[in-house]
Parts: structure tokens; C-alpha cells; sequence
């Protein structure tokens, strides 16, 4: 997909100009640029990219929108790896920040990159004081105690059992900030609520399938392929989507929400790249 | 002070209005609110309030700005008690946020309170779209990685053992979010440039006298007062203002600060709150 290509690329140069300054507390800029730049499928702002595209807006506007949530969504990464969370010690591949950079320093550089991210979007070019606004109230509320924290508390203190409990887990932890990545998207591009209320349903059932992907690679994958231990869910005794679904039920349950998706921005003319991206990240081998 | 008693009301009430709901991850709202609850002097959103009126706004208008800087310092003090960091075990007389709630919920406490911080300020009512994205930018500055974080970041990691590099570090760690709160208050209050140059150069006085102060006060004060052990900035091998100037140098420092930060405001008429909380300030106990 050469428009994926370009929109990723153009991710990957923002980001990249972030925290440069060589100030007596490099160390914390060069663990926050670590973490930030290493990598990963960059969904989150494609999206952003993408659905403002589909409502009629120049993609660049979104970019700092879409990368402010890809900021956000890499302190939760760094948070999430640490010893008293997750503990895992390599995420795509490479030593987590906490190994690298110890607990620390590790803990500051995800502090440090949330007031950056709601910084970026007041700065955002191209867009009015009320766009600004208003993403920084939808970035809060993805990001917030009724959205991605919301969910780390139920994967890592609740008892999620029964697959209602599993699915607001997920709505919560990742889906969230997928949404949120959506309707960013549909801010900067000026979308009315019909676009705006499919961007939210695309987003929901994409989150929903990613995250019963992921439950599913991490069983049936090698950890070369996935960049991390495979079957770590499962040691951690957690609820996965395989122990409720079954291997085929996730499956199908991924072609169903995949299928939903694609639905929801059906009637929107142009849909054709995110149709096709609900569609490769169902098929996706890590 | 009457006014101050006032403000301290208002603030009170507006955050103990946050974080109520009953949601299946309560126990995160608990944890919010423990830390937010705990009391403490206000100094922050007292001086938001305070330049907001100063500017001739009603400082009600303030209150959402001046609380949300709250939030971010909570969050800040939550993970400065965290064991990878100071590993503290008492604040302000009371348990510290992980010691009652476990280091997991601690971290993901302190991790919400940061995007309800800045939704709050994009929510907040009277003020126009641009006033609330200059609040977002103030206080992103002020907390993020060339902020408060930066100050943790050499506080933590750095060998800051001159008179320059612990006044550096004390002006990012502790002055930047004073600066910001002051700088709030002009927002809400829309004050010209003259006001909130001189705004800036009082709380950066006012924040340097605030921290020397507090160094006196870990080698002079009791426990009981203090709310916390006294010498513990000593026992953790830190260089403190009290090893680079002595106490009587402390006291000669922590008055030049306060007359400087009192001419700062001079020229501002209604300006008698704001002179007297800086005298308060340096003569306090705890």
C-alpha cells in the first residue's frame, strides 16, 4: 500500500524532530526518543491521517494530532513494560526502556511524553483554536481514567474472566486510543457527526480484531516473527481471547469485526484505503 | 489571610468534585483522589487565582486552570514517592500513594491524572478556545520534558553540586510549575505583557525561596511539623541549599528572593495578596 507507505513516513519525520535538544538532561530526551523511534506499525496515526483524508482535509494538518497520540501511546508502552507492570524485557524486538535506561529514568520519559504530546496539539499548525481544542479533549478522555488507564487497571488488578470482562478490558486498554486516533482524524479534517460516529465504529471493531489478532499471535507465532516472548499472555495467567473463543472462534470473531469495520465507512466515497487496512491488519503475522 | 481561606475553599471543592465515578476500576479513582484529597497548602492554584484577579478576571474563571496544575503536581508527587525514585513512605503525615495502594496502581494513578489535567482545561467554561490552548501550552511546558521532568531527571540522575546546578535544578523540579501556575492566572485573567513578565519573575523568586526555605526546614524542623522525617534530602546524599549557603544564608537567600519576588508585583495595583502570600511563604514552619 504505497499511500501507507507515505503517510508512515511522513509519522516517522515528525517524530524524529522530537527531542533534540542537547540539554544537561539528554538522558531523559535520548530515552523518550528510544522508545518513540523504535518502530512498531505507527496504526494509531495513520489513522488519524486517514480519516482525515476521508473527510475531506489535507492529511499534513493531522500530523501533529496523530503524532501526539503515537506519544501517548509509547509512555503507555514504556509504563506498561516496567517491573511492577508487565515486566517484559523486549518489546519489537529490542530491550524494553527500563532495561536500557533503568526504572528510573524509564518512568520519567513516559511522564515526560504526555504533557509533550497535549503540547504538540495546542501547537498544531492549520488548525483552528477550536480544532485544537477539541482534540486535546479527545486525546485526554482516549488517554484518561475512563479510557487507556481505565483499562491497564482491569488487565493488571481486576479479574477479567468472562468475555464481556475481556472485551471492555480491551474497549478500554487499546481500543480507546484507536478510537481516539480515528476521531482525531475526523477533528483535524472537519468531518460531520454522520463520518465522525463511523469513524468510531471502524475504530471500535478494528480494536477489537487487532487485539483478538494479537491474542491469537501470540500463541500460534514464533518469537523471531512477533519480536517478543510468545505465549507471554498466557504465563501471566491472564484471560485471553484463544481461552474464550478457541483458536478458529478468534478467527472468525477477526473477520467479523474486520467485516463490521469496513461496513461502517462503506457509504463515505474514498473508503477504499481504509477498508483495505481493516483488511491487511487481519491478515498481519506480528 | 481571608482570601487566601477562600480560594482554599473554592480549589477544595472543585477538585473533590473529580473522580466520583463508580466503575468497575474504583479502586483507580480511589487512588486519584487519596493523593489529590490529602490537603496540603494550594499554593499553585491559590496562584492562579490570585494573578487572575491581579489581572482584574474573575478569578473564578481561573479555578479549572489552577486545578488542573494541581493534578499534574499530585501525579508528580505520586511518582516522586515511588521506590525508583525518592521511596518515600510519608507525605504531608499520611502514607504515600504506593504504600497504600501498591506501586502498580500508584504509577497508573499518577499516569491518569495527567490527560484529565488537560481535558479539564479544555473543558473549562468562560474561557475562549484561545485562552484554553494557551493554558494547554502553558502548562505542557511547564510540566514536560524542558519542565518539571527535567528537574526530576537531574534531581534523580545528575550530580548537581554547585550553587548553579541545584539552582537549575530547583528552577525546572519545583520553579517551572510555580512559574506556569502564575502564568494560568494571567491567561484566565487576560493579562497585558508587562503583568505577566512580572507574573513570571515573582513565582521564579517565589519558587527558589519556596525550595531553600524547604531545605531549612528538613535540617531545622521536627517530624511531627513537618509531616514528614526531617533530614531526608541529607540522608540521601543530596546537596541541599543548606550545604552551599548554611542556614543563616539560607534565611539572608530565602528574604532576598521574597523582596524580589514582592517588587516584582509593585507597580500592580491590588497587589497586597500576592506580596503578603510571598512573606507567609518564607516565614512558614512547614
Amino acid at each position: 500500500m504505497e499511500l501507507y507507505q507515505t503517510y508512515l513516513a511522513a509519522v516517522e519525520d515528525c517524530l524524529d524532530r522530537l527531542f533534540r535538544t542537547d540539554a544537561p538532561y539528554r538522558q531523559l530526551q535520548e530515552a523518550m526518543r528510544y522508545s518513540l523511534l523504535a518502530g512498531g506499525k505507527r496504526i494509531r496515526p495513520v489513522l488519524t491521517l486517514a480519516f482525515c483524508a476521508l473527510a475531506g482535509g489535507d492529511w499534513q494538518r493531522a500530523l501533529p494530532l496523530g503524532c501526539a497520540l503515537e506519544l501517548v501511546h509509547t509512555y503507555s508502552l514504556i509504563h506498561d513494560d516496567l517491573p511492577c507492570m508487565d515486566n517484559d524485557e523486549l518489546r519489537r524486538g529490542k530491550a524494553t526502556n527500563h532495561v536500557v535506561y533503568g526504572v528510573t529514568l524509564a518512568t520519567l520519559a513516559g511522564d515526560a511524553l504526555q504533557p509533550e504530546a497535549f503540547g504538540m496539539i495546542a501547537q498544531a499548525e492549520g488548525l483552528t483554536a477550536e480544532q485544537r481544542i477539541e482534540a486535546v479533549t479527545v486525546l485526554a478522555r482516549a488517554a484518561g481514567a475512563d479510557g487507556m488507564v481505565a483499562g491497564q487497571v482491569l488487565d493488571l488488578l481486576g479479574s477479567c474472566s468472562d468475555l464481556a470482562a475481556v472485551e471492555r478490558l480491551h474497549r478500554l486498554k487499546t481500543g480507546a486510543m484507536i478510537v481516539g486516533a480515528a476521531e482525531l482524524g475526523c477533528v483535524a479534517g472537519g468531518a460531520g457527526p454522520a463520518l465522525r460516529a463511523a469513524a468510531v465504529d471502524y475504530a471500535r471493531h478494528l480494536g477489537l480484531a487487532f487485539q483478538i489478532q494479537d491474542d491469537l499471535l501470540d500463541v500460534t507465532a514464533d518469537t523471531q516473527t512477533l519480536g517478543k516472548p510468545v505465549g507471554s499472555d498466557r504465563r501471566e495467567g491472564k484471560t485471553t481471547f484463544v481461552d474464550l473463543l478457541g483458536e478458529d472462534g478468534c478467527r472468525r470473531t477477526v473477520a467479523d469485526h474486520t467485516a463490521a469495520a469496513q461496513a461502517a465507512i462503506a457509504p463515505f466515497p474514498g473508503n477504499m484505503f481504509l477498508s483495505r487496512l481493516a483488511g491487511q491488519l487481519a491478515g498481519r503475522k506480528r
